[in-house]
């Protein structure tokens, strides 16, 4: 019998893989890896030889002896695979662009996991995951999927809904962020709170208690209207209304301004595509730098300009998971993961994000009790949209699409988002096999990308 | 022991009151009335006495021997009443003009029951409908209080949950006139299709089968889109998205426009604004033709123009209502009331519009049985929406408000939808009381209403 | 084009049979028969040729032109059915005195319906209504299926969820004979009273209120312990517990009995297994005299006997539906059918028992709502008991079956209950295909029927 | 400020407070106890020295300075408390020996928790621990409740529901045997396996994982139904029936054996009654001997007789509970706790007995997720059941206990149950002060008690 872990990383040529490495060596001695097989499709191997090389690197810096093997054969790397982790890009950072930059032409929120653009990412994501887990079935059906592409609840959705694939959690470091930076801004230490999350991806709240069990919810919010404590600062810094929160009793996540505050939002996601370019574009440029350093053959660790790449953590948040399961440590994770009832308001069967014990059988989700009336009204309807969301990916269905379309809080619905909707079609064709029949009568109807840079995008 | 029905009429001066009248006056033989109380405030009282003697008029030309009461004491109308219809507008048309005016002054929809609008017509109106139950359990505890006043579902909701009074039923004139047009649109009579609603009040679906118990609701779709079908006119007439439809499989309402084509709605009320007028300023001319009619010493039946005042078939609802509750006639009538399980998407015990057999135990629902995704979301969302904006009418809450606006899907959250909601308070002042610490706080601010017609009215 | 309505009784010669065609004769003017097919298995042969002459005898001695088909071919008379009525019963009376010998012979209730008895006569019926389900989608997939073969509800609910054929209504005399006595114990109309019903089948309550929307259930009550009211004749008579009925607010159906009342039902049951014999064989005895009757050639007319035999309106029942749905008249019938939220304490998916408006679509079912605490968790054991049992039914599975007995609330759980089970399989081995496994272990382990007198029968 | 952590044992003078003492002395380091308060009543106020200085000997032989204070004053010992257990058991052994030999007199189950016996413990349990609950809401607002009072989740349920009182957990020992002996009969250690119960107390089932997360449920009930395994001896031994379980795939708790062995539970329980005498009757002897044992001042330490008296670990479960909250350790308890969505087969705001993360927020329930149909109908039964109980203990309304004797799985219904019930109510006067009308109605009714030794213990 073969000693040690298997870890294939789908997307493996993605500029987070250094981290990845590095939370891996990190816990090498309580996660004892054999060997990591990174996996890329053609169009990224150049860069998979790259990230692979300094992946190789950073291992042999280390104490530990494990080989790093690159392919563009995922079947020949998930072959007895423990885990599977998942941050590949279907059309890479180009389709990112067209998901933010085509709805921004009309004046709409463009958003990597958010309104229009989340949407067609889940489009393009969907098939592609269930042939992962089709693949998985026959070649590793013990082992472990850790999914950290976006939008990762709807992916972690469509796995469980339709891929019947129970062994996956859905990561994200939005968490991860506030736990480590609450308790900063009050000058404690993380050990001093208890926190409990429940909701969905990129749209779920949190409690605060001290370690005499006493909600302490109100604390963290007085010290987000005090400037010096400096919370919180990812996403676009628009402060929250606070009477909003106080009747809440709860802390949003950073993604639930677009919502509370869609103006604000807007306007600044317009006026970046107006100047600087769009969130996508800038990522860009910083990629192409981390891949300058990557090649740098005496690099053996990961650099310092990963952290500004924004998604920090999330690595770290998978290898945490994947250790937290291969030791049954009960770590206390946020994850995506079935509901089986933690989040009452909605259906035990759908997925949810929430504050769980995670070890050998998975996320155990704390119950969280229901929800006040405006966060259960929330969180039904976006996961009213998820699941027309998901159904549209799967089954190709305009009408589908349409109507996720029409219901999402930040889509206003009518004849522009329609022509955003079709233009997405357009161009994201190549990505979209189940739509082609939409694709082909939008394209016999003379649609066509109006954004200059979108369109000219391969 | 008295014979005969008394009917209040809360409102009475109302420019509906004499469709209600000739309601009355075609159902005498099922529904025997004594003697008709028309209630209205000393602002309205000049109104009150137009309409009351065209009322009488009305009456005196029939072969029925009944007494209009006219007075401004509730209590004195209410005593031993059988029934009591509510049709009041608190702080009258003008408040509505603010209520359409302040939106679209930054752009954003000013409708009568819809975002905004509709919200602040429920916080003046809501603490009114309270006192009204209250005074009833006192002086009419067996009758039945049949409301028209909107936002309809609102305020039913508010009677029920907050007034513990289970004898009420709210009217909408909205699914009346489907069942009239949509059969001559198909050549057919209203008995051969068989029709069941549910959802919210201005925000319900119907299907519609034929006599053998076909579902032909296609067929509908079908004729919405044929020019020559006619169908559906009221409200502005933007066609909805056909693949939406088809995907539902189901009519959707006409307010449902709002939703779906937010857009062109919003850009079609943003014209009338800045050219003829909102619907309220509109409403006030047709209201004082048709009190110079009423004035007419002449005139004993309801005049021709009254149908383009808008709301016809409600009164007429109304009297069916009535007659269908004292006669236990069983009929079909699409009515406000508590859930029971009705629509199984939402708690059973939040109130609902649905198809119901009216009878002497007031609604009895026919359950519509779940849902499709994407229209469980929404009256998932709606019904949040509703509860907070109740809740904020009782309570008094200025977060619980903000709540409620927030998650109110015509309403783009942020600064501008802040400043209208403020703007909307200090308009509304006189009828807010329950509000009084806000309005203070925010005048001390300097909040000011900016539109100029708005700001001008009483 | 033909003309007229063709209806189809499947176990056309039951003794009932002259019952329904009085039903139909009585209807004809709304309900325009053409032909009437009534079909049999080989072994009813003789039954169906002698209730078929005395069925067509009625028909030529009233003013209509109605032919009687007689069939053992099933396929041959479902072809182009309007209605296919099922009365049928695996086993004949034998099966039944089978199923109520064998759990007294151990001293546990035997009974058609509910306990030991009414499981093993599911899991005869069940597999047979879904092979007729099969053969009306391919032979008459327009028409509706009107059950009156018990257990009536979990028919119906196979039906639906195993057969995936929504047109069908489930029917039983039990609240019909209510409403017919109880208007009488009160002194008034039938019309003077409004009902409302919510349960199961053989397991519902009902809430009566008068003409003014007042409930009066507590006067019922009070008749139900009045002797003279003569309230409620049907079962054995013990009288149910007054501060029971109080607390509950409603009417318990007379079969509640054996779950409120289990001991004096139970020993009643054993009393007439000593000496009389079990229901089964008295009927078997009142049988056999209605078929001496009925072989008399002057007899055309349905004979006063018929009343004796228990289930009288059943079949009145069953004709008032089919004109009910042939004429789309709304008429508020008691029926099984799909839950859809009417009793919202199950799932709406489920089979319920309720009031409806019946018509052209079918039920529409009138939402009940909530019920207290008591009668929910009643309704909610017994119809995981009724999904277990139709399950068993299905899949044949015996731990399936052995979960059904177990959580039946009128099985004592342990060695007997599991010898009954046992016993009753080997008793009913030629129509348990499905169990053909199970069996033959129980026949190796030499498990044979204890009761000589179930022994010895067929 | 005081410094180190104040309990308050109300029921201080019960025997297994010196297994409480010994729970307390292993983990004076986690949690540095100041002082414990041991009360009891005038009754109790001898077992309550001997017990008290039998625990000041324990500490005095620990290297801990800890003063044990002895008082019937309840108030003077809350006051200030940190964690307040309750053990107290109204009317002592001998009203158990009521509850178990008036319902055997009459051939029905006798027992502590479950049938006639536990509703009748609830109905004198109940109001005592809702006033202990207003005392700590004035005395010790911020202290946490840890009952083992059985039936101890409907105590729990009373204390939220009705004493509106969150920091509440309710304990049992019947989840700890599971998880020592289990692992023993698979030959593991306990950290090999993985638990997830679910259910009510005394009425929960539980799943088995191993540490790569697969379940293995099955092996434990092969090892149940392999005799050299030695699994479980708790209750009597009579075996589950082996296909029931692996239809279920989860294993019931011993107490399941009254509902799914009822006739051999019952026939044993008759057994002892009519022989050794029931099990109260057998711990009073044991109590009897402990408390002599107790009286030795030369006695420092938990004596070993002390296992036998059943119970066992109940009080070290109380420890580790306790130093959980205390020191937020995020220990895995099963404890009684409200369901906040744990079990989604039950309402999220009642109470369920689940697998928690214990810390010092309380517990952190593990989301099960639905339960299979059979174990969904009992736990929705018995929950009615419980419901209707606790209702009975706080109003005193006869139907309501009325129903709760109909409902409960246990208790045949009929006339005998319904004198078993009469009989309960006259033997436990003097502790049901709720039900004084009802009791001076039977009394009137000359209702007295059958059985000789029950009619003649105090």
């Amino acid at each position: 019998m073969t000693k040690g872990v298997k870890i294939v990383t789908i997307g493996g040529g993605s500029s987070y893989t250094p981290e990845l490495m590095e939370g891996f060596i990190k816990r090498y001695d309580e996660l004892p890896i054999r060997e990591i097989w990174l996996v890329d499709i053609e169009a990224g191997k150049e860069k998979l030889e790259i990230v692979g090389a300094m992946a190789q690197r950073m291992w042999d810096a280390s104490p530990y002896d494990v080989k790093i093997h690159l392919t563009l054969d995922r079947k020949e790397a998930l072959k007895d695979a423990d885990f599977v982790t998942t941050q590949f890009r279907v059309g890479l950072l180009n389709a990112r662009v067209k998901d933010e930059r085509i709805p921004f032409y009309y004046g709409m929120l463009g958003q990597e996991t958010n309104g229009a653009g989340g949407m067609f990412k889940a489009f393009r994501t969907i098939p592609i995951i269930l042939e992962i887990v089709e693949d998985m079935k026959k070649l590793c059906p013990d082992a472990w999927l850790v999914n950290f592409t976006n939008p990762s609840g709807m992916v972690t959705e469509a796995i469980i809904r339709y891929g019947k694939w129970d062994r996956v959690m859905g990561l994200c470091n939005v968490p991860v962020m506030a736990t480590m930076t609450e308790p900063k801004a009050l000058g404690v230490e993380k050990d001093d709170l208890i926190y409990k999350f429940a909701g969905l991806n990129h749209f779920h709240w949190h409690k605060v208690a001290d370690t005499k069990g006493h909600d302490i919810t109100y604390k963290v919010i007085d010290a987000m209207f005090d400037k010096d404590a400096g919370l919180p600062k990812n996403i676009y810094d628009i402060p929250f209304y606070r009477e909003q929160l106080e009747q809440m009793g709860m802390i949003p996540c950073g993604y639930h301004r677009y919502y509370y505050r869609e103006e604000e939002m807007l306007n600044h996601g317009l006026e970046e595509y107006n100047t600087v370019g769009t969130r996508a574009q800038q990522v860009k440029e910083t990629e192409a730098e981390l891949f300058e350093l990557y090649k740098d053959p005496n690099l053996d660790h990961k650099p310092e300009q990963l952290q500004k790449r924004g998604g920090a953590y999330y690595s770290d948040a998978a290898c945490e998971t994947i250790a937290a399961i291969y030791g049954n440590k009960n770590t206390q994770i946020v994850v995506s993961t079935k509901n089986d009832g933690a989040v009452p308001d909605l259906p035990a069967d759908c997925v949810v994000e929430v504050t769980a014990y995670v070890g050998a059988q998975g996320a155990r989700n704390v119950a969280f009790g229901e929800l006040p009336t405006a966060e259960k009204g929330w969180l039904q309807v976006m996961k009213a949209m998820e699941l027309l969301t998901i159904e549209a990916a799967v089954t190709g269905d305009y009408g589908t699409a349409l109507q996720a379309f029409t219901i999402n809080p930040l889509i206003r619905s009518g004849e522009t988002a329609k022509k955003i909707m079709d233009e997405l079609f357009i161009a994201h064709k190549k990505h979209l096999p189940q739509f082609a029949e939409t694709i082909a009568r939008l394209e016999a109807e003379g649609v066509t990308v109006q954004d200059e840079i979108a369109k000219n995008l391969d």
